[in-house]
């Protein structure tokens, strides 16, 4: 088995070395050819590495980062003032060949715009995308761009496909091309934008992709398809109002069974119940959204990751590189592109 | 009080007579200068009538239409192909003053093509838009454009505000300009596409909005703004995701509760907490969407609505009618574009 090193930011999302250092922990022990870059401020690290029993060592680096990139920092600010933050130097770590990939769970913004100067775009490839994993009905769904890539032609939908399909056949370990639909307000084909249409042309057209078609908002959680592909508005609103109406439901709930002492009974029976409810769509079972289209393996954790789900992220990495998605993905580029593969 | 006269849709929705009939019933008792001329087949009309106990007077007139919109009829075909449809039938009692409104729980897409069609638009309107009425945590909040308008300049989001703030001070009775939001993937000036940046633009310096700024799509939820303002592909994602995060929520609830005897039996004792809980989200508690921009009141019943929802749409046209809000809205939109108002 080959070694795998990946630099982690150490500092990033709600939590920083608390959650970090645990989940680097439980990756060192359960991947056994994996070799980790802790990056970040040495002091808190190595405070919280006596807490969790973790020790230097040949897997184990720490690599020093006297910055980090705060929640609210502008991406242009986190790029051009924070040049030693620790999401910088972890994936400076990549350019350098130090590491083969960079997992991080901070400022989602930020993180795409330091990965993709210092990285930049896969040949053939515009616009790097965020795919990030969904629930739906039957298991996970994988939708892109979440990236705020705005104003998107059909070249760069088609891209997005492309991409996508090739993460998800890594990720999943199947030969089989994943279902990839296109989110539209309608399923006729005179339904939606120019790029719309134009793109359901360009995938229809295409032999490695197994596009099904148009699907609507609500088809998202069907299980319908494997990947659902949007341009950044849309699926940055989409994903939004989704967790709005998730949460709305919750706050309605906890209202109703408040409403008298018989029904806050109810409520604390069904707690088992609520709870494995709640468990399918806590967004720590759903972690790990992937930077795609850089010259690079790069892994965004969702902010508020507990120990479990950072780990998880850490994984999703190791796999990416394992599959090597990012050769793979210029390779489909390319030969959709119609070029020689190098 | 002025009479007020509405051309009602007996066909259209999943239910068609057996709920219209019933709602009509109803609105006739409840709306002492209502009258309504129920447009469709007059055999199935007087059918229902006898059940409902309802007979023809000077505030009740059938009128005959030979044919029916489907619900996957395309736009085109309804518009063409179907000039005798009860649908049409009942939207040409407005354009030859015989009504001053219509409403209509059929097909969303042939309404609004036939409305536009036989009733154009107000002067200085380039889009007709639709508003849809959603839960949120402190009551209402209204939304447009969900009428498909895809591709929407600046102007044409600005409009929708317009269009959205006159409707929302006609239903709520309400001296106070609505807080008005704009959809967007941040709540930074420098998000965005194009449209949406030059769209806050002219809002913030428009006089009669209240525009409080962008907002994501989870905002939608929270009470935040009382209109919801985004082009038709957006809004209509949003919307339908918002139904499927719902629907799979539900279903994950079912299965929950009948994992075992124990679980179901608590399942049963809860139910009605999770009855009411499903009353807040009830599609017939927030029924009415209204067609804006058109020379004419054209209100949308959503095509499961039930008798009372339906009621309720019929309700919402009455007040479109006596707030004079297509007149309202020709003054607002003439005073933003620095005309004259004739």
């Amino acid at each position: 088995l080959e070694n795998i090193c990946i630099a982690v930011d150490a500092m990033g999302g709600d939590h920083g070395v608390s959650v970090t250092v645990p989940a680097v922990t439980r990756a060192l022990q359960h991947i056994p050819n994996l070799s980790i870059l802790l990056v970040g401020d040495i002091g808190a690290i190595e405070k919280q590495m006596q807490l969790s029993n973790l020790v230097a060592s040949d897997r184990l680096s720490l690599i020093p980062a006297s910055q980090m990139v705060a929640s609210d920092d502008l991406p242009s600010v986190a790029l051009r003032a924070k040049k030693d933050s620790s999401m910088r130097v972890a994936i400076n770590q990549i350019s350098q060949g130090s590491a083969m990939a960079c997992v991080s769970s901070g400022n989602t913004g930020a993180l795409m715009a330091i990965a993709r100067f210092v990285l930049k775009t896969l040949p053939g490839v515009d616009r790097p995308a965020i795919l990030f994993p969904l629930p739906s009905v039957n298991g996970p769904v994988y939708m892109l761009d979440l990236g705020a890539n705005v104003d998107c032609s059909a070249a760069h939908l088609f891209q997005f496909a492309v991409m996508g399909s090739v993460l998800i056949q890594a990720v999943t370990g199947s030969d089989a091309l994943p279902r990839v639909g296109l989110l539209n307000i309608g399923s006729e084909a005179i339904k939606g934008t120019d790029a719309v249409k134009q793109a359901a042309q360009l995938l229809s057209e295409a032999e490695d992709i197994n596009y099904t078609g148009f699907i609507e908002g609500d088809d998202i959680y069907k299980s319908v398809v494997d990947l659902v592909v949007c341009d950044g508005f849309v699926g940055n609103v989409a994903l939004k109002a989704s967790e709005g109406v998730a949460k709305m439901i919750l706050k309605f709930a906890k209202e109703e069974f408040n409403k008298n002492i018989f029904y806050k009974l109810l409520g604390a029976l069904c707690y088992p119940v609520l709870k494995n409810l709640y468990k399918r769509f806590d967004p720590n079972n759903y972690n790990g959204a992937s930077l795609l289209g850089l010259q690079g393996v790069v892994v965004k954790s969702h902010g508020g990751a507990n120990e479990s789900a950072f780990f998880e992220a850490i994984t999703r990495a190791v796999t990416e590189v394992h599959m090597n998605v990012p050769e793979k993905i210029k390779q489909v580029v390319a030969k959709q592109l119609g070029e020689p593969v190098l």
